[in-house]
C-alpha cells in the first residue's frame, strides 16, 4: 500500500467534519491520496472520460481510472475500477463510460450524511451522475482545499520522490550553466537543459518554469522564445520537474560571457539575501516574519524589492501552502519543504534570482538542491 | 477578428436547435470558436480557476479567462473577461473569482430558453454559479460533443495553423533518423527529436506520441524510456506536435545499422500499403470501407493485421473526427485532414509503422508531410 499516512490524515479530518462519504477529482489529491499519478496530458484526450477519481466511503478507498492505467493505479494497493478507454469497435464514450463507473462505485455505499466532493475539479456531468447513484438524495459538502493543509508537512514516502526530483533539477542547471554563451538564444539553453533532465531520468520528464534573457521588459519570468543573448546578458533559469506526480524546482542566474560590474554586484547581495532567507527557517518561524526580513534585506542593500513571492511549497503542486508572501501567517512545520528565491530586478536590463529548495527539520533547514549558483 | 468561420457555424446549429446561450468549456472548444489557445499546463495550476470558458448569447461571444492570459485572448477580436490569478496581496482563490466572473457575464443576458453547456468539462462549482446567475431558473442542455461534427472541415485559417505544425515533425523526423545507432536509448532519440523541434520552432512545443524500440512485448506505442537500441532494433517514432492550439501528426520507422531482410520486407509492404491508404482518399469515400481496404491489404500481402485504427482527423485533438475505424460509416469531405497509418507488428520483436497527414481535396488527396520514411 502506498500513501498509507495521507489516507489516515484524511480520515481523521473526514470523520472530524463529518464526512462519512467523499469524492476527489483534483489531480493534486488523487496523487497524495494514492500515489497514482497520471501520465502528463496535454489536453483532454479524446478517449479518456475525464479525471481519475478517489472515492471514499466509511474508511474504503476506491481509485476509478482510464483502463490504460490500470497497472499504475493498482500499484497503489486499493481497489481500482477501470472504464474502457481507447477503443476501434465503437464510438469513443469516455465520460459516460467513467460516469457509469463512478454510478457503480458510489451507488453501492450506504446511505450517510452529506457527501463531500471537491466540486472545483469534478466535471458537472460527474456531479449528476453521482446524485443519481446515491441510492437516498445527499446534500453535497464542497470539500475543496482541504486537503491542502495535511498536505504541507511531507511524509518520508513523499520526501523520497522529492529528494531524486530536486537531484533532476541540479543536472539542468549543470546543462544551463555550460549552454549559456553569445549568440544562444533562450530557446536552446531550453533545450539543453531538457535533454540533460530526460537522458539523466531514462524518461519524458515535464520542465518549468522561466528561461528569460535580461533585456526583456518583463524578465522577471516567462517561456523560452527566439531571444538572443548577447554579450553580458544575464539569463534567469527556473526550474521544476515533474516525477511520480510531484514537482521540483530551483533557480539560476547566468551570463553570457563575463557579468558586468553592476551584475556581479546584484548577484552576490542575492546571494546573501539567500543565505539570509535559509537562515530564517526554522520550526515556529512566520510565513509572514521571513518574507518580510528576506524583502527588508533586499532593500536594506539599496535595490528595488522583487515584485513576486520570497518563496512557496513543492508537492503535488509546483506551487503550494505555505507561501512565504505578506499575508501569510502561516507557521512553519518540520517536513514542510519550502522554495526561497530573492532576485533583484531592472526591467529591460538585467535581473538576477536563485532559488534553493529546504526541508524544514527540527532544528532548522536542511537544503535540497546542489546546482551551482556562483558567479562564473 | 479570428476564427468567424467557426462560430458563425456554431451559431447555425445553436439556432437551429433552439438555444440562445450556452457556455463552452472544453478547451478544444474555445480554441475552435475563438482560436485562443491557453499554454499547455502540465496539471491545475494554484493561480487558475478552471479552463477557459466561452460564453453565448443570442449571437454574442464572451472569452472569460485568467488575467495573465488577457492579451492572448483579447487577439481574438472577442470581448474577454479576466479574473484575478496570481498575486502575493491575498490568498489565491482562481475558483472562486472564475466563478464571480461567470456570473456577471451570464447574468447579464436575458432569459431564453435552455441553457448549452458543456457539462463533461464545466467544473461542477461553475454549473452552480450559473445556475445562480440566471435570472430566471433555466434547463441545462448538454451540449458536449456538438462542435465534433462542425469541427472536421477546417478553415483556410485552421490549415494556415497546420502546414508548418506538420513541418515541424518533418524536422522532427530528420532528427529521429540521424539518432538512431546501435546503443542509443529510445529517450536519446527522443531528447534529439524535441531539440531540433523546438529550436527550429524557435519556442517550447509539446510533443506525443511513441517512441517504441521493436523487442518491447507491446511494441505499438508507448513513451520513449530507458531502453537500449540495439544493431537490427527497429524504432517506431510516431510525433504530434502542439502549436497554436493545434496538432499535428506523423509516424515513421527508423532502424538501427542494418534492417534485417524481413524487416525490409515489412517495410515494403508498409510503404505501399500507406501509398495505397491514400489512393483511396476523396469526397465521398466512406471512412470504413477505407479502413477495410487497408487492413485487407496488409493481409493479403500474408501479414497480422494491425490492432489499432487506419487513421483518424486531427486538429485542436491530436485524435479526432472522423476516425479511419471499422465502425464509422463517415463520408469524406473536402477539407478533412487525416492521417494514415498502417503497420505490422510482432510483439517483442519488431514492428513497422508509416504515417502520413493527407488533406482531402475536391477530387482527392494533398498529403501535408514530408518527412522521409525510406529504408536506410
Amino acid at each position: 500500500m502506498t500513501h498509507t499516512e495521507q489516507r489516515e490524515r484524511a480520515r481523521a479530518l473526514l470523520d472530524q467534519r463529518g464526512i462519512g462519504r467523499a469524492l476527489f477529482a483534483h489531480p493534486g489529491s488523487v496523487t497524495w491520496l494514492t500515489g497514482f499519478a497520471a501520465a502528463p496530458q496535454l489536453g483532454p484526450s479524446l478517449f479518456s472520460g475525464g479525471p481519475a477519481l478517489v472515492w471514499y466511503a466509511d474508511g474504503d478507498w476506491t481509485l476509478i481510472v482510464l483502463d490504460s492505467y490500470a497497472e499504475p493505479a493498482q500499484a497503489s494497493g486499493l481497489p481500482v475500477v477501470t472504464y474502457l478507454g481507447y477503443t476501434i469497435a465503437q464510438p469513443v464514450a469516455g465520460p459516460a463510460l467513467l460516469a457509469t463507473a463512478l454510478r457503480g462505485v458510489a451507488g453501492a455505499s450506504r446511505p450517510h450524511g452529506p457527501v463531500g466532493v471537491e466540486v472545483a475539479h469534478l466535471p458537472m456531468a460527474l456531479g449528476v451522475a453521482l446524485q443519481e447513484a446515491l441510492s437516498a438524495p445527499a446534500e453535497v459538502t464542497a470539500i475543496d482545499g482541504w486537503l491542502l493543509p495535511l498536505q504541507t508537512v511531507k511524509t518520508a514516502e513523499e520526501l523520497d520522490k522529492l529528494r531524486p526530483n530536486f537531484a533532476l533539477t541540479d543536472i539542468g542547471h549543470a546543462a544551463a550553466r555550460a549552454a549559456v554563451w553569445p549568440g544562444q538564444r533562450e530557446i536552446d539553453v531550453w533545450t539543453a537543459i531538457e535533454e540533460a533532465i530526460q537522458r539523466a531520468a531514462g524518461q519524458r520528464v515535464p520542465v518549468g518554469n522561466d528561461c528569460v534573457v535580461g533585456y526583456r521588459q518583463n524578465n522577471v519570468g516567462g517561456w523560452p522564445g527566439d531571444l538572443e543573448i548577447h554579450a553580458h546578458d544575464s539569463l534567469i533559469v527556473d526550474l521544476s520537474t515533474l516525477l511520480h506526480g510531484y514537482w521540483s524546482d530551483s533557480c539560476a542566474t547566468y551570463y553570457a560571457g563575463e557579468p558586468t560590474a553592476r551584475q556581479r554586484e546584484l548577484h552576490a547581495v542575492v546571494t546573501a539575501a539567500l543565505q539570509f532567507a535559509i537562515s530564517r527557517i526554522r520550526p515556529g518561524a512566520i510565513a509572514s516574519d521571513v518574507d518580510r526580513a528576506v524583502r527588508g534585506f533586499i532593500t536594506d542593500a539599496g535595490y528595488p524589492v522583487y515584485p513576486h513571492h520570497t518563496g512557496h511549497s513543492v508537492g503535488i503542486s509546483g506551487h503550494g501552502d505555505p507561501r512565504i508572501v505578506p499575508y501569510n501567517d502561516a507557521v512553519l512545520e518540520p517536513g514542510m519543504v519550502l522554495m526561497l528565491e530573492p532576485g533583484i530586478y531592472y526591467p529591460g536590463e538585467t535581473g538576477v534570482r536563485l532559488e534553493d529548495a529546504v526541508l524544514v527539520t527540527s532544528s532548522g533547514a536542511e537544503v535540497l538542491t546542489h546546482h551551482d549558483k556562483s558567479l562564473p
